[in-house]
């Protein structure tokens, strides 16, 4: 989605956000009736149900699941200047290599579920702005990072995972809830890889300065996306977006991947519809704009790792409810009595 | 497990439940030392590392889950005379029959996640006895079955997932932990696979009329498993038994395979160490004697239908655990760096 030829970059988004398509209510129709028939009390699969009937809705046809992907983003972010991280920003680059090594968790995670794995290096070797001192990127940066993100689904899935890595980026995360939300700075900051004492205290510093120095800008979601975002979160937006134009379920996992998605639901509140939150991680600031969000997370583990991880775990289980909606007998089928 | 040749049936048990082996230690010790190792920060993974060291502890070697086995014993029980369920007894066979057709819930999700499936069908022609007015089994028969399912798993499995099938055995479950907790009938009762009005409402005389009962003979945990239980109850309780001799690890699936486990737990407080509640059911009183068990359910996704269903879910995420940690490249191994 290239800028068109005379307005602004963001234009074309603008657009997209306000006229996305909706679910299809006749799917989700035919997986209600089926699941009437199948081989257990009606409602007795609790979520696993909501799961295939999300499925359908978002897809428009009977659930399944063959190619699930999980689409791991990274990026540099110029606000690890101010000491905001613990590890070195050179740690990004060198976990993208590990990810290509299958040595982190998502590929194991991966492994486990028969998931595929794209990794997408944005980058890396230039950070964006540092959010304390100024915009993150221009507006022609952010929007083409977005239709990087949207082109990242082209090879084909039916459901997408959304990932990130980027040393810093829990700190953007915070700016970007903060700049969305309001609230105060210390709501938003968590320890991310590990934040503690004079480390968190510099976090907390800087989501204040960043949202300070933003603030007259902060009203317009896309704004706050370029001004105090970072590569991996605006290509993971464009990627959300894209996914639902070509009908595709998406799971975000944890932070940092929610306030990417966040900046849709801002512009347009149906704009996460197509999307499930995989986890909330034990990052505070998730639940938290989970909330905001009008989520119910899949799972609760406590992690906080990133990578798509949560996601990836959430994704196992949505495999299994596609195919106990696809693979269960009816009553009929089996000769079990229903009530009496 | 032969009952010996001069005592009571229960004997054996008795002993086995007071001698029970512990956690490996320097086998959990071993896990930690390469957690800390692996490219991620500390405790970023959560509860997955949690379960990488309940593998080590109760294997007591390196987490690995290579044989997974979900276990489902099947039961009738005397007590549906009563009208406490809304389906006929006759569709606990009905459904053992479906297990063995491949069109059950439970076998979709074991195809998911690789896992092996094994159905006990435990005498269904001869339902144990109405509890409302007699014990549903005596002691022979009661520690027979028990015997049967520690022989269950003789075949080999490195984690066990325990379930159920069993027209009437929530009200079977209600009563025994109304039995070995206490409070009011109501507390231990809910819908089951649908009980509503009156249905309901017998179910929950049912249960009051059957510790009432049995009252007197309820402060031995044996003594309700007997006379309050049901075959498959026992079976599930041998069985976990047998795990803990045989360093198996066990995930609990629902409210039923919860109240067999509650009877060890009661005769032992460690008797559920080397357990995992796979997830909390939409019965209410599941949650409640979960608590009793002090565990922290793995998931929560308002499932009720039994068979292991939850159990077996909870294995996917096992089974990822294992992975992640087995799998993951170290900090040296992938050349990235640590903390600053």
């Amino acid at each position: 989605m290239p800028a068109n030829a005379t307005g602004l970059p963001f234009d074309d988004f603008r657009t997209l956000l306000a006229n996305l398509p909706g679910a299809d209510r006749a799917a989700v129709e035919a997986v209600r009736a089926r699941d009437g028939e199948l081989t257990k009390p009606r409602g007795s699969l609790g979520r696993m149900e909501a799961l295939a009937e999300w499925l359908a809705a978002w897809t428009g046809r009977a659930p399944a699941v063959n190619r699930p992907l999980v689409a791991v983003f990274a990026g540099n972010h110029g606000v690890t200047e101010e000491g905001v991280s613990p590890f070195p920003s050179d740690v990004t680059a060198q976990m993208v290599s590990n990810f290509a090594a299958g040595g982190a968790a998502i590929n194991q995670i991966c492994v486990a579920y028969d998931l595929g794995l794209k990794v997408f290096d944005l980058a890396l070797e230039v950070p964006t702005g540092n959010i304390t001192k100024e915009a993150a990127m221009d507006e022609r940066t952010c929007a083409a990072t977005m239709a990087f993100g949207m082109e990242a689904i082209a090879g084909g899935t039916d459901l997408l995972c959304i990932g990130e890595m980027g040393i810093g980026n829990t700190t953007i995360a915070a700016a970007m809830c903060h700049g969305l939300y309001g609230g105060e700075a210390e709501d938003w900051v968590g320890s991310g890889t590990g934040a503690e004492g004079d480390v968190l205290a510099r976090k907390i510093e800087a989501v204040k300065a960043a949202v300070a120095l933003h603030k007259a800008h902060l009203s317009d979601p896309l704004e706050v996306l370029r001004r105090l975002g970072g590569r991996e979160i605006a290509a993971m937006a464009g990627a959300i977006l894209a996914a639902r134009v070509e009908r595709i379920p998406v799971i975000i996992d944890g932070y940092v991947a929610t306030a990417a998605a966040a900046v849709l639901h801002k512009a347009n509140p149906a704009a996460l519809d197509h999307c499930l939150i995989g986890h909330v991680s034990a990052e505070p600031g998730h639940a938290r704009v989970i909330a905001k969000l009008d989520k119910t997370p899949l799972l609760a583990m406590g992690m906080r790792l990133g990578e798509g991880t949560g996601a990836a775990l959430a994704a196992g289980i949505v495999k299994a409810a596609a195919l106990c909606h696809s693979g269960m007998a009816t009553f009929a089928q089996a000769g079990v009595s229903g009530k009496e």
